[in-house]
């Protein structure tokens, strides 16, 4: 009896994951995180307003989840001054990439990236036999020249940007990326990625153009508002691009509760503004902390402070497990020279406060380990 | 400048949806559904300690949820007396036929399946360009004689059957099943989708071998358990076949409030119990408001009853117009003869209050339309 066989593309595809999750870490580690400060969730919460609506529809659960996503497609799309047509929500941004990447990235097709940037993207664009070519940071920023000159030059179908940048905070203002846009090659999409637009200072997002055909923009309840484990993500383009997800997508996937949670969410701009101070706090907070033990923190537009521990990545990635041994919860970039750096959350006070007692503690026993 | 072209097997693909959800003809109606009866929805709601603890989890949901649905899937290995490998928790049923289907069907490559069976399995080929072979029922049940004999002679990767049915609500035997597993092509895969075992009499499940690399198992929280707007679903198979998931899935997208519900639900089952007491109830009564007015239900080993109305396709779709504009949202299967039937959910007594009283008027409005 034959077993049966995975395509040869499934067969030459790793069994891997973008990235491990804190609680596999705490199973291993035999104990909880004291802070978790590592995916750039927002501590601060979601909306009560949201945790109230999503309680409501807890009880409601028996009834599938509206297909279509109707009421909250509607509400982003007033809210963003363009038609429902040009608005489909998803299980996050995440599911959003794979389905875009599965309707336009064939075997062998090229896909344009930084070294460095979202690793799920990189691991959707294997996943359908898509052919990834990276450029490196610029000054720990994204390079929108050489993205573009190196989509003109391998016939990119995407390029992926985010803006403001993951892992290292870094952004671009409106200007410089419509400027990308306007470059596009022929035939090219450019997938912006916009997580932590909400957190970016005020022109930081070029206007939507709900008619330009080269850009999708991908956006999240997973960051400013707090809703990461509901798993809410939409993309904002073109009606015909936007209207290629219906080919594919899983039409009855979003969960019933997670569309109530983030419709009040969108809804409830006091508790944004709320999450914003909060966040340029603890973004002023983290960076203190980081000073305070000779660290350079770098500029951030997101709800994460990206620290240069002023090493290489050996030295960097001392730090992190020392951090992590600590119970504190922390990522960081995978490439270099970016992996100097470690990636902290802005968390809570109580949460700040550990990280402030554990740092101390990693950078000694790094500096001890690599003596 | 040239947009963006979608891969070949894209462009070729219909923008389509395997089901109109009930709020989308709301809309069209311009008036909600006085009895929600076509989704196979369990209107008896999910267990008071799944809604209690998806309603904490709410609060939480600023955390991603656990990638690797640690805890449901180790209770779930306990309750099948299987080992957590064995387990892949995922998005629905729904989402887990998708990634099957890519991992195990490349463009060509043959699926069989029972013509008028689960049409989101068909999308799922179609999409990812396998080639979709069928049979037809025999008696109202799949033909696991005819699924292996066509899947033998086009040499198919995958056969898909349901145990119970949908949308007929009949069963085999565990027997039938495993004499079927017994007799499964070499290289081919079967895909046992038990979305309503729960709900089915003792012995029509066979016994699960976690060793057996030839059959994947689907089940699902959004029937009996009553979570289908949480989306939860899960497969059940060897080793090695559920690890192929870790190439392709969405590694983070489980809703966290979903997970924990599950959780609770799988512990109750004081609660599935009543379920269970519930829908034998609706089906008897089901079974007699049909009865009640000439037509003939099938006998049913899940949460709804399909309904024989006596005539053809047209004299179905028509009762169906009809009970649908009285505010009755029933579904029915889509292909001859089985499309003489309609197939009503089981529901809340007023619910099926609702039902009885709309029936004999789209019976006399379907006879009028057709006379």
């Amino acid at each position: 009896m034959t077993k049966p066989a995975l395509t040869p593309l499934a067969e030459s595809l790793p069994a891997s994951v973008p990235f491990v999750g804190p609680e596999a870490q705490e199973r291993q580690m035999g104990r909880t995180f004291t802070a978790r400060l590592g995916a750039n969730e927002s501590a601060f919460g979601p909306s009560p307003k949201a945790i109230a609506a999503m309680q409501k529809a807890a009880g409601e659960a028996w009834m599938y989840g509206d297909p279509e996503s109707n009421d909250l497609r509607h509400a982003l799309a007033a809210h963003h001054g363009v038609q429902p047509e040009n608005i489909m929500v998803g299980e996050g941004i995440d599911a959003l990439l794979g389905l875009l990447v599965r309707l336009y990235v064939g075997a062998g097709d090229a896909v344009v990236t930084s070294a460095g940037a979202y690793p799920t993207f990189n691991y959707h664009v294997a996943g359908f036999g898509g052919r990834l070519h990276t450029v490196p940071y610029n000054g720990d920023h994204e390079d929108p020249d050489a993205l573009i000159a190196k989509a003109t030059e391998v016939s990119a179908k995407l390029i992926y940007i985010a803006n403001p940048d993951n892992p290292m905070g870094s952004w671009h203002r409106a200007e410089v990326i419509q400027h990308m846009i306007d470059r596009l090659p022929s035939g090219c999409l450019l997938v912006l990625d916009e997580a932590y637009i909400d957190l970016a200072p005020d022109g930081t997002a070029p206007a939507i153009d709900p008619d330009a055909a080269n850009v999708i923009r991908m956006r999240t309840f997973s960051k400013a508002h707090g809703m990461a484990g509901a798993r809410v993500g939409y993309a904002i383009g073109s009606a015909e691009v936007i209207n290629g997800f219906n080919k594919v997508r899983n039409h009855f996937g979003m969960c019933r509760i997670s569309q109530e949670g983030a419709l009040a969410a969108l809804q409830d701009t006091g508790w944004l503004s709320h999450v914003r101070q909060e966040v340029a706090q603890a973004r002023d907070r983290i960076g203190a902390i980081a000073q305070a033990h000779g660290l350079h923190p770098l500029p951030s537009a997101t709800n994460f402070v990206t620290i240069d521990c002023g090493h290489d990545g050996d030295f960097a990635r001392a730090v992190l497990a020392a951090l992590v041994a600590e119970g504190i919860f922390v990522r960081m970039p995978f490439v270099p020279p970016q992996d100097r750096c470690i990636r902290v959350s802005c968390g809570t006070e109580a949460q700040l406060d550990a990280f402030a007692q554990a740092l101390p503690k990693a950078l000694a026993q790094a500096h001890e380990k690599l003596r």
